[in-house]
């Protein structure tokens, strides 16, 4: 089966096209400057390269460029549209509706817009994309999988948030988590490369790059996560504040005159590491600085660091110790010395890191814990396309075999 | 040496006076309705008893009408009031500026009032009663006591939020901490307890009241704690939600058309354990509540304990490893059935309940963990009186010893 995983934004779709017999890319690109001019990257697993500024007023042009280079001209890797086979959209929020991977009906386009209060930037651009799909490629299949799915079995104690009980009855207000197609994602690789039933399992991943959460899985199971309400809340991130005191909100938002809503853009947008350093968003540039002994950037990596090390910890209690712990994302495959000061001084827990191999590994999966660790520290590459596609085809062939 | 601790409100004086050979109390009481009537409720430690309405239209006429009680009458329990050779003041605030007791001059009471931006409800009441002991007790030295004061040996990677550094430089946003007094009493006290040096010790205190925090003490300074910008922050509360997504704030202000001030409110008086039961703020109702199946009540306990289960387990990761666990507050000394279930499948840290010793402990200093417990479990009474009597006690004989 040929699948094309689609990652929508306002102005952006990024798209992977894969052979899911072998579980490769076949092609990935991005369209981008949708509705303010138009431009597409295309590569082909062989090595052709296609780009190309367009004219995209909506997704729907997108779209059909993105199928036409697909399966035409000089960087094309199928012969016609009807061999995509399916397309796997991948949706931010899927709040307390979608549990699951759920084929695309007009009732779920419905439903996940019905949800856009709760993901303003990102549910009405799935909607605008999962519309074109339609258009252009209409005899195939579409599948929604929901970053917020994989969160539906945290208990009540664990995402309830401590407002009047009718904020979550009138306006859904409670954690919902996010990353979860990359949590389930590592966590079943990480079964996989141990030898162990998942069920067996109980494991700490921590997805950290320009967004971080590291959530907690028991037997399989999301059983808490940092990520709340939306993506704002848990470790420091790029641009986010991550947890603070709620009073420190109405505070500053007295003292600034913000608005709901500009104080919520000063939280996402302008807070953080950036906010922090002074510096950078980038990870990359405020260790950089670090390196170059700015105080500030130190404080922000502190600060990163220590928040991951308070969750580690406190999911450790939550599942009554851990098995495993999973580094992923762009800083967690990545930075070597924030994985490592993430599980210094950690013996109490049973975590020991071997050095040499924590600095060598960069982007792949690899045990980084000493042999006579405890706990399993292991980096695990994030593939949340590969997911999206994976849930595709069972969703696509639960559909032929029920019909 | 006879201490007289105050405890002042905006509308109210509790106070208690100590004598510190014994460190025993001699009698104890508090104004109220200061500014909108007045009434006195004084008690002796032989068990006289003194219940007056009274005219309290300021702070200066309810100090008189108590040194009156004190000195005159037939619940007097000293001669005159120049037998009051101190008074301890409990001031809410100290920010950055007091780290330690202080002994209250023009230029303090300037200070904690500089500081009422931080604590709007309390700090300006410290001014008014400071001026008013003053002026009753012109020769009796005064000394202020923190609750801030002892958390300001936390780290900044602990205390600082991911808000641009400049809120932190101009609006003093950060986390402070409170209740510091008690977590420094009862971790003292368990130390003593324990025949060990307080240096060689890593205690999470979890203080568990009608307002909870829970901090990590190592080496008897505290490194971290749940309470952070004000005493809003960290497990849930009586009628304060306790941490939260911080995006769910603006959102909910949006929602409610709420300014700050009225969402600073809410989440301070309607949330918390009122606002998910909707039965009460006090845990004794909720309980009660829970007996009879009320979901939404055990909703509300479930969230008390797993905040402070994570709150533990985070606390343990700071400071690899914990020694002592210690309960204490009106819930920590009290309700068993909580201790019992936040410490229950703790065994990766080593935590072992006696069941039967805990189910019978009820406000005494008690080891309620197991022979076989690798961390020592204890109930702790708190005594922020007695702490804010020796400190004073400390302050004026170094001011003494100076002169």
């Amino acid at each position: 089966m040929v699948v094309l995983v689609v990652n929508a934004g306002s102005s952006s779709l990024k798209y992977q096209l894969l052979d899911m017999e072998s579980e490769s890319v076949i092609a990935k690109g991005n369209c981008d400057r949708i509705g303010i001019g138009g431009h597409i990257s295309h590569k082909t697993s062989d090595g052709r390269v296609y780009e190309a500024d367009c004219d995209f007023p909506t997704h729907t042009e997108a779209f059909e460029k993105l199928v036409s280079v697909l399966a035409t001209g000089d960087a094309k890797v199928i012969d016609s549209m009807s061999q995509i086979n399916a397309v796997g959209h991948r949706v931010v929020h899927g709040a307390e509706i979608f549990k699951e991977a759920t084929v695309i009906t007009d009732d779920v386009i419905e439903k996940i817009s019905s949800l856009s209060e709760l993901a303003p930037v990102h549910n009405p651009a799935h909607v605008l994309a999962l519309k074109a799909c339609r258009k252009v490629l209409p005899d195939a299949p579409m599948v929604g999988v929901f970053d917020t799915a994989f969160h539906q079995t945290m208990p009540p104690k664990a995402y309830m948030m401590g407002f009047p009980y009718a904020d979550y009855e009138n306006y859904g207000v409670r954690k919902y988590g996010f990353h979860g197609t990359s949590h389930r994602f590592v966590t079943a690789a990480l079964a996989k490369a141990l030898g162990k039933d998942i069920k067996d399992l109980k494991i700490i991943s921590c997805h950290m790059g320009n967004g971080s959460s590291i959530t907690a899985v028991k037997g399989g199971q999301s059983v808490d996560t940092t990520m709340g309400f939306t993506p704002l809340d848990g470790v420091i991130m790029g641009t986010r504040c991550g947890s603070v005191d709620p009073s420190a909100v109405t505070y500053l938002m007295d003292k600034h005159g913000f608005t709901p809503s500009r104080m919520s853009d000063y939280m996402n947008k302008e807070s953080g590491l950036l906010g922090i350093s002074g510096i950078s968003s980038d990870n990359r540039d405020v260790t950089a600085a670090c390196a170059e002994g700015n105080q500030r950037a130190i404080l922000a990596n502190e600060m990163l660091k220590y928040d991951t090390k308070k969750d580690i910890g406190a999911f450790a209690a939550v599942m009554n110790g851990v098995d495993a712990v999973i580094f992923t994302g762009g800083i967690g495959e990545n930075d070597a010395a924030i994985r490592g000061d993430v599980c210094k001084d950690m013996e109490y827990l049973g975590i020991k890191i071997d050095d040499e191999v924590n600095s060598k590994t960069r982007g792949t999966l690899t045990r980084i814990s000493a042999a006579d660790s405890k706990v399993e520290v292991w980096v695990v590459p994030t593939n949340e396309e590969l997911l999206i596609a994976r849930d595709t085809v069972a969703v696509v062939e639960s559909l032929c075999a029920a019909k």
